[in-house]
């Protein structure tokens, strides 16, 4: 049906998170909501049996499926930074999309994405030799992979200087700075909690391609992706609240690589 | 210069086990041996660096590269039985073999084979479930890949019932019991120790596909591929013996898919 | 209060299990039901932060605290078994208990008790030389500390050898076998799913000291100490119904070396 | 034979390092040489094994004891910076030292000392509120333990601040800038290459309590302890060759605790 949209834009989540006996976050409410999936590989959350049962319920509902590739800490959950080389980064990411890869193969789907977690998005957001490192690794492998990062960073930067489809991601419920870098978490307007102000940030990101920054200035932004989550009731409630305004605003709801099929 | 012997055989060793700051066996010295390489892939030893280096090493050899998987034990070394189902057999082999494959695929070249390590090689000889698990995963991923497994061993029989190719493979250095499987390592005479009575064992077992186990009877045992160790100068001083003895007998050195070339 | 009953049994819960950004178990409704806590210690669940969060509530509500010492598996949860040695299982049960030793002694109380966990425990049941090995670590640490395993089983019978206090744990919820163990979680009764049932087996075990086995026998079961869990909100009214049906029956709920405080 | 001389500096050196299958260090030689060893507690090296046998050589050679705590990096040997929060590193110190005390305990004997290590070691050395997380760790496990910290940084003046007694370490082999820190690595004058310079940096601190800068100014710097190393041949000569020129010179090798007997 995505034919009848004017404009499309992606949904992305991050999925497959739980580890061993552990659950989290609710993804069989998430997949029936966004167009790509991230799911975790093992280094942040997500072990062998829970990365095979994600891909499982991502090709179900036909949801591109992309590599989420972390630090190395689980018990830090990838948020803590850490300092890898360039190097590092770049064979901790081929080892993981490599992984992701396997239980693609085996389910008969491809991998379409690479998004980087936590605290190696920040790091590579800003960090042009990172940001290149791991560009590189997701081109090696497969240059038709996208490659997600923050609008308007390092990343973005590094994946179309490498040659490789890049995905700007935006947020509906974080602030902006000025320099279009999220306002940090430490700082108390970082999120926004209205879902209203939330929905209407993403349509102006989605619509114009321009978001409202923490001092009032207005900052071109481009969306080729938003994040949604799904780590409260709530946020799975945004999530659908969003998906419903985009469509009301003729904006299918599509992976980057323009469809809604794995083929 | 293969197309010089009658006949080949394939020489394997378990390499890339170095781990972050520790180092392990004489991997430059294996490669130049060897036919076959085993690289582990992150459970038992490999790390993503090692494993960038190692598959590096080996294309610039002109060895065959295989995944050398392992039960998730790294202070064991995956040595240690551990009770997985084969639903995680299943899951941490494909795991692993895309892993591996990441590495590959960034350095041009593709893996070979799968040859499961320590406790997971010994308990996939014996327990016909687990096999069946890791054969399906190897098939699942790549059908054209070998299977490694212990000659006349549950594994060998379930990749041929799952339709992939196998290799059988033999110990120049362990002693046999009548029924086919190794004579533990806790026996006193589990290790040949004489590198002549090693080699001696490798030429019967390639040239007449048999073996005299540790009871004086002779076994029908066809060899694919001969293990080699590189954990000791005697280890590495053998494995050269060996290679010569078997090129010395019309015996060429070469993989089990038939050429010395990667692609 | 305890001074009021003519008799005492301990109830005790696995506690602290959480790991990182993943939360699991009741254990604030817990420590309100139970005179034992052992609290993870890193190898199956519980972090650093968690164990230190886990020991500052137990000495809140003057539960006594225990090591609840696993194999190393945090995928696994601690529940598939593992071909260690004795020796390995003596080293890494002085090495959990020594970590949780480090947050009871900066919280200024004390471990009071170490239980197996997991596939560990079921191991020490049944292995005497495993057995011997956990028991031994727990009297070279601290011989006044209780060793807590099932009732009739060899990890009691170690405790006792080397001449430290046991606990024999019984299991409200849980069916025995004519033999004393456990009826396996994979037969279809193995588990009592009925409340009632559930709490009259308990009391049997505390006033008599006897429980009818699968097969319709009497089996002699003193308990010293029952488990129950926090697995659901189920689980937690069972324990909490437990504790008044015992303390209806005379029968306080005090850590078996006889004080509810900790000094 | 310690009363014979007339002044005392303590020597040490980072031990129990292997993991594994993976062996590191000449532990055995190191512990003819120093009068503290800091042990790895399984973080950055050190499983319960090798701690095991690292305290068990150390009490036989009348080595003092001590935790060497490290981030919770096993691929990068704990000399990748983490961004730890004063909170998370105050739990993994009580963890480490907790453990390690447990092998402690069960050999008969106690810890004497704590000493971050590689990157928790620079950080603590300039983040003053890391180091104060630190220091209060270690107190609230033992306030008679020494805190090892690099020579006039924010650790010894952390543990100074808490009330525990501190020793000022110093490295004959690496170069200091004038304020007191130490050459970074990746500069090309980081080591000392020559033993005769190394030996007289060490001497100098030793015996005047000051060191010559990279820029050639004169730089105070009390010496508690001095940092021999053991991963190569070169290393341990150098080590025993600084112990026979400080001995030579009228000074004694011992702990800081003053005494060379552990108990």
């Amino acid at each position: 049906m995505k034919g009848a949209f004017t404009k499309t834009i992606d949904l992305n989540s991050d999925l497959g998170e739980s580890f061993g006996a552990w659950r989290m976050g609710d993804d069989v409410a998430l997949l029936a909501i966004v167009s790509s999936a991230n799911i975790a590989c093992g280094f942040h959350g997500g072990d062998p049996d829970v990365m095979r049962g994600t891909v499982a319920m991502a090709v179900q509902r036909d949801v591109a499926i992309g590599a989420h590739v972390s630090l190395p800490d689980l018990q830090g959950f990838g948020r803590r930074e850490m300092a890898v080389t360039p190097n590092e980064a770049y064979a901790l990411t081929l080892y993981q999309v490599g992984a992701l890869h396997g239980f693609a193969q085996a389910a008969g789907t491809r991998l379409r994405h690479v998004k980087p977690h936590g605290a190696l998005y920040n790091m590579a957001a800003r960090d042009a030799k990172l940001a290149a490192a791991i560009a590189r690794a997701v081109h090696d492998f497969d240059p038709t992979l996208y490659l997600f990062g923050l609008a308007n960073s390092a990343l973005i930067d590094a994946g179309r200087a490498v040659g490789i489809p890049v995905a700007a991601e935006a947020f509906a419920d974080r602030r902006y700075r000025p320099d279009g870098s999220l306002q940090p978490r430490r700082e108390p307007d970082a999120l926004i909690q209205e879902s209203d102000e939330a929905i209407a940030q993403a349509m102006a990101m989605a619509r114009e391609g321009r978001v409202r920054a923490v001092d009032g200035s207005i900052l071109e932004l481009q969306a080729d992706t938003v994040c949604v989550h799904g780590d409260s009731a709530h946020a799975v409630t945004l999530a659908r609240q969003l998906r419903a305004a985009l469509e009301a605003a003729d904006i299918g709801i599509a992976p980057p690589h323009g469809s809604g099929r794995q083929a």
